[in-house]
């Protein structure tokens, strides 16, 4: 099954103002030759070993959409920034370009081109800030997700981040990211309808708190619940929450089965220690533990190492704001028009020019061993990264199902070596840039004195 | 002018799981006593002396258009986890109750209500997710935000942050928390139809690289653009461009006056002042000189007590992700229940029960001194930061217009100790606890053991 299109919220107002001064400069001087923009990270966060791109589903959604409509055209007619004839083609611009990008869950790294556009120069141009703002955002959320995967691979994994995420695209694209990463699913209702991403949810301790006791609380909760049963048992004292949990399962037994408890806050291997051997003396070692309460990456592969028994976690801010690097070095440059290859020579900002491929290469394990950056069409005997996805502004690659993206991220997953899996950064993975392509920003340089 | 109404995405399955299965349980046991859930931020970030409170208006906005429509249901009908009869309530379910809440642009601190509601516990249970989703938000960027404008106060600040803004709806609330917080505008086009924010924008890199050389596409860009006229300088050499800028403010006297120069990389220190000195050479001296580039309110800071001549500062990222600190601790947390007080004692978590209200004590210069925190009704001389917004699900107070926000954000910060408004964090703000509230604590945990 192809996934549900999530069509994100693309007003085409919804852009640096920039870019529609520029547009209006481009159109003065009918400068609509082909335009190649790539998308790339300049330099990995210190905290991250490697990048996991994702996004590009709806970037592509975004891409066929995009039209100034009548408002968007008054709204700028209102600026007083515009000319007519201008606005007036405008009105009738489409995206009708190309896109070639890895495909989401590819394991990438820094200076490599993730996702190109071939297209006019306004064509081009207008779509960077929209672009960069949906693939940056995903990719960099997924990328924090791979680390907890890492940290847990055998543990049930949850996004519970949405009431912290940057608004309402945020929520929504921050459980999209995470699963797509190797989560299980996502405590975001409105991520099922969407993306038919499994969803998770208990109660509060405000549920418990207006009940009479906690005890009333957890029956109720208990009876009334069509899922699985997970009580909350932190909300005044855990131990006595799992006694609690006991009575009620004896009580219940042959009608309903209590599935886990969730802890949210103290010491998590203790309590779930104690919690668990409640539970092992009363022969109920079918309830699972569940631990929640501001847990990053290291936090719980230390409950990992360290035995606790706890099955699944849930995450909050920490994943969906992307805590310890809430922002990529993501960027959207300017690589070739008219067929001459272009770059930008700022202070510590230099790109490598024209269009380019990722070549990656294995060792004798088939784990990835380094990468070649080269022009397209140079010769490499790596595997080359970068797919057609978008031709003419239509879709030619099939929009794969969610399911195949996860697969698509184990198996890249697999493939990192015990240094870049690590979630401490020691590792050192090679970009090579090939001889061509240091010998053509050489001529370009000497081309834009 | 009022502010045009903004309805974010409010799309009732945008909120987490158990706020619907808790709902469920109230549903079948009519549990519909009046709840009071408070949202505050437990502990300020350690690089925050202050909080500024935003999004009040949003959530507003929200609360008003919150309904379950026949999608949505048939959505949650899907999953299997609620019976008919729940759905069916669950159709005609709306917002109907109270709010009060601090104004936005209010300084506040930690442990402080900023936003109470007073609803049937299903009703004020069902909106955390998403009320504290929208609060959170523009409050973290306008709480970063307030801090570029103590560091530049004279200087002209603009949101460059859209492209890394975590999704659309980031983007946007970006623009509008951090004008409210004092910035002078943003370059997210669409933040003027929605907000009457003013909006900035020139040209890119891409642009110069796209013309044959930086002259031409300097003149180009001067001739067509209708706005004032702002040239990128950096591209290939700031000085060269500089030069550059000067020749064409030359050859274009009488027609068009250049407005200003950005630049975007290297040491804008010393950038600024050669580049001022070839300006003022030329007897250019009304050329203005525009910043940014990876800028942080430090290094603002820095710039402008060095006295660069930088006039105004393009500020992304570090603004737009709140970098040094991208999530509060903020909460949302039940009260009261059908009359009675209640909190939660979690480890590290426990809460100060009841309806509170905040009263703000100045000192003899009219600056903020310090805070108490009291059950609501208890006598304290200091002004009361609460007001009320909403009853019965209806606006009580006018929307104000944002440009009066800005004017209470201004006093607000006038209103802060030297201490206080520093960027590095040495204050000790004193929340006092009043003793009523202290007894009333340990009376609700005595009564629920």
């Amino acid at each position: 099954m192809s996934q549900p299109a999530f069509i994100p919220d693309s007003r085409a107002l919804l852009t640096d103002l920039y870019q529609l001064t520029m547009l209006q400069a481009y159109f003065d001087r009918d400068m609509y030759e082909p335009a190649v923009f790539e998308l790339f990270v300049r330099h990995l966060p210190p905290n991250r070993n490697f990048l996991l791109a994702a996004g590009l589903e709806q970037a592509l959604d975004y891409l066929e959409a995009l039209r100034f409509t009548d408002q968007d055209v008054e709204e700028l007619r209102e600026t007083g920034l515009f000319r007519e004839d201008f606005l007036k083609w405008l009105r009738q611009l489409r995206f009708a370009g190309e896109v070639d990008a890895m495909p989401e869950g590819t394991v990438f790294f820094a200076n490599e081109p993730i996702l190109r556009i071939t297209a006019p120069l306004p064509e081009a141009q207008v779509v960077e800030s929209r672009l960069v703002n949906l693939v940056h955002f995903q990719t960099l959320i997924a990328s924090k997700a791979a680390r907890f995967v890492l940290a847990a691979p055998e543990k049930t994994l949850v996004d519970f981040g949405m009431r912290r995420a940057h608004g309402s695209e945020a929520a929504i694209l921050a459980a999209r990211a995470s699963y797509v990463a190797g989560f299980t699913g996502t405590a975001t209702t409105i991520a099922k309808p969407l993306f038919d991403i499994p969803i998770f949810g208990t109660m509060a301790h405000s549920f418990v708190q207006a009940h009479a006791s906690e005890a009333a609380a957890f029956e109720h909760f208990a009876r009334v619940h069509r899922g699985p049963i997970v009580l909350l048992i932190d909300t005044y004292d855990c131990e006595i929450g799992a006694r609690r949990v006991v009575d009620l399962a004896r009580r219940l037994r042959g009608e309903r089965r209590i599935d886990s408890v969730r802890l949210d806050s103290g010491d998590l291997d203790a309590l779930a220690r104690r919690v668990r051997a409640i539970f092992d003396e009363a022969s109920l070692e079918d309830i699972g533990i569940f631990a929640s309460g501001s847990l990053d990456e290291h936090r719980i592969q230390a409950l990992v190492e360290a035995g606790a028994p706890i099955d699944g976690f849930g995450i909050g801010t920490n994943l969906d704001v992307s805590e310890d690097s809430p922002a990529l070095d993501c960027v959207y440059k300017l690589q070739e028009y008219a067929g001459t290859p272009r770059r930008k020579r700022s202070a510590h900002k230099a790109t490598w020019p024209g269009r380019k491929q990722v070549h990656r290469h294995r060792d004798a394990l088939g784990r990835i061993d380094h990468d070649v950056l080269t022009a397209v069409g140079d010769d490499d005997c790596g595997q080359p990264l970068l797919h057609p996805f978008m031709r003419a502004g239509v879709r030619v690659a099939a929009r794969p199902s969610l399911e195949s993206v996860r697969a698509h991220t184990r198996r890249q997953l697999a493939a990192l070596t015990p240094e870049l899996r690590a979630l401490d950064v020691n590792a050192e993975y090679w970009v090579h840039i090939a001889p061509a392509l240091t010998a053509l920003a050489q001529r370009v340089d000497a081309e834009f004195p």
